[in-house]
């Protein structure tokens, strides 16, 4: 898509993409974009959820909950109205949007019927179901998306385990009805499914490279079975079980089987993806730790971070300094900024103080690509389109902090500007470990 | 144990002890130490592994194998040969060692029957065959370890997934038999079976405690369901499913209820602890990302990583630089060093060339706790008992390069001396999420 090239410079406004918001209806809501024939199962759900209630508010700090809610009453409108929605973006400078479903991450009341969002894993739902919970949700959010299309790119929900065929279909259906924010699938495959290195999913990555729908996991789902009640576990792993799907596509072939493909991680930190992508690398090029194991397959081509460039991105709302300080080896242009609206744990409505909290010792050009330009490529923005919006409501450098000195605490780590340390010299010593590698027959040592 | 003060100094040879060795009959050979009643299931066993032995061919890298065995045939016989043993621990300068079971590594020939080691995984074991097995090797091990007690602390193996009882017995009887190596229990429960969160098992955990027995995973196990034969994906994730269940003692209570119990993860890298410290601390805070949840329970009355420092410790075999850069946050005294020998993965027979690689920038003192220090405070060994070892094999710090300036490669990471950054100061600014937070009632932004 031609579109003009970004403006740059002191005086030129951020343009800034949120690649990580929600919106949703009430889930009765949802009744008339679900087909007729499933209005009875929606009647049991609404019960079951009711009477669910209070166990989910057992994992709640009841106080949080109650001024959350007492505060943004107003604010939470912009989960299903257009109109206000544009307003609350306005305020957090956010000209453009990737929207997930779930707009109510407290008490789910905005859930999509029949576990179709962002705690989506196989097993846990009724494949038929869901697909019709997806469908009622993605038709909604279709409309939604007519309204200011220039900011919003909806994100298909497609519970893929389960039923492959059916799943691809409702892609195809809901691209064509305008959704273009990429699909979401289930973090977890689930005990006893297929997990993503199966083939049979082809039919669905097929259909996402052929119409350039990113495919993406969002925080949400874990194994409840293993968790328990154990709210600390939950926090600790979470991020884990939505990451995981990329290393599944990394090094079972998917990028090298649908080239043009792209998967993103979204909400779950960045914490974890130098370290991952160091340690994948380390282990293809067959060091130390590695040697005694057979070929990784034909497929792997490239080196695990270079599928990574190539084919990936993470999302990284409201991300730590400790986050960002990896910036360079995690590559800063697979690096999504979102403010993750409008959940408590997201940064709205107070964004622009974030931004300056994280960005401050940011260099401009590099803000300018996390915040802004790596989502307009992911999602095929319109700068163009956008311009006006940015220059209306985008911050200026120095709205966040830009125009100080960095400023650091003691031991905080700043951003090592040689990135991927590891690709210029291995991170093992070349120590032969058999006799013929030293090139003499003789004793080691 | 009173035991005499460490030996510093230039002119000091290092104590260094691993803390992952291993150890291993061939697995006909254990019919003599396996309980009469299950010498027809062996027969049984031993042919399955044999029917198996191509499938796991096709995982290796059959020229490196081959090479492997030719090259080390001799050293590899220490396996089982006490004699040998301390010769092949003498050239590698190791003066002590813990000894997890699987000597071979490579073709899985020095397995103990039924299941019991280093890949044990609940659900991919019958209890009752296991036990058996475990209860063989042990006793083997015991009768090895008598040979050599000061310098030997054999792991008791446990399965204790199946029947806990039956397991806390063994437990008691192996210590009562001699073995001081703390005890492996399976890396993964396996689904359908009870989480380590299951109080079920306490009573493991409090012989454990009482005996002075560190409960340790060991790197092996994964959930093959789930990763197929894709090798990348089992090198990737199966550090995490080994270090798993420390997060599970951590977050549900089991350091309360057993304050002077101890947990170590063996051979799974260092590369995700100053992570998952950083996170789970940030978490615990209740920082912004967490406020929304619930207690984490009246049990966690202390922040994270302190139960780490005072419960927790992590094994650095073969370490990477990259890893020892991250020791400030991660603990120096937390660290204990190992060779993994016999395993090619570890760095037996080289071990002195791979401390000068790792070790030549750090710090001697720290050298000295990570090499044997904490080993010696882990596991009771008596450091009078062996000095004159170590002062015989026992490599100079000026062997490992310490008396060189530190040489680093270009954008090679350097250990930040501030260690634990997210303690001094909040990761996470200070921004009101709520309007009361602000302690005024106007509208927030």
């Amino acid at each position: 898509m031609p579109t003009a090239a970004p403006e740059t410079g002191q005086s030129a406004p951020f343009l800034i993409i949120s690649s990580d918001t929600h919106a949703g209806l009430r889930t009765e809501e949802y009744r008339e974009f679900l087909e007729r024939r499933y209005h009875p199962q929606l009647d049991l759900y609404l019960r079951w959820q009711e009477s669910t209630a209070e166990v989910r508010q057992q994992t709640q700090n009841e106080e949080f909950v109650r001024d959350w809610y007492e505060d943004n009453d107003e604010g939470l409108r912009a989960s299903w109205d257009a109109e206000r929605r544009n307003r609350e973006l306005d305020r957090d400078g956010v000209a453009g949007e990737v929207i997930f479903p779930d707009a109510d991450a407290v008490s789910a009341t905005t859930a999509a019927p029949f576990g179709a969002g962002i705690g989506m894993a196989g097993g846990a739902y009724d494949p038929e179901l869901a697909l019709a919970g997806a469908r009622a949700h993605n038709r909604w959010l279709a409309d939604l998306c007519r309204q200011s299309p220039a900011r919003r790119r909806g994100v298909i929900v497609a519970p893929i385990v389960g039923n492959v065929a059916a799943a691809a279909a409702e892609i195809r259906r809901a691209h064509a009805d305008g959704l273009r924010g990429g699909i979401m699938i289930p973090s977890l495959w689930g005990h006893g499914n297929r997990p993503y290195h199966d083939q049979e999913y082809d039919r669905v990555w097929a259909v996402c490279e052929e119409l350039r729908l990113p495919v993406q996991t969002h925080a949400g789902a874990a194994p409840g079975a293993d968790l328990g009640r154990h709210l600390g576990l939950y926090a600790t792993e979470v991020a884990w079980w939505s990451a995981r799907p990329m290393w599944f596509f990394i090094w079972t072939g998917v990028f090298e089987r649908f080239p043009d493909l792209r998967f993103g991680v979204q909400e779950c930190g960045l914490w974890w993806v130098a370290d991952t992508l160091w340690q994948m690398d380390v282990a293809y090029e067959r060091e130390h730790g590695t040697k005694k194991l057979a070929s990784f397959g034909e497929h792997m081509r490239r080196r695990p971070s270079e599928y990574f460039d190539a084919n990936c991105f993470v999302g990284g709302s409201t991300a730590k300094r400790r986050e960002l300080s990896e910036r360079y080896q995690i590559g800063v242009r697979n690096i999504l900024w979102g403010n993750d609206f409008p959940h408590p744990e997201g940064t709205w409505p107070h964004t622009r103080e974030w931004l300056r909290h994280m960005f401050a010792d940011v260099p401009e050009d590099e803000t300018r690509v996390m915040l802004g330009e790596a989502a307009v490529e992911t999602f095929a923005f319109d700068r163009e389109e956008l311009a006006p919006v940015a220059r209306r409501i985008g911050p200026l450098p120095a709205d966040i902090g830009q125009d100080q000195p960095a400023r650091r605490s003691a031991g905080e780590p700043a951003a090592a500007p040689s990135g991927r340390h590891w690709l210029d010299g291995p991170d093992v010593p070349k120590i032969a470990t058999l006799r013929r590698e030293k090139g003499r027959p003789g004793s080691p040592g």
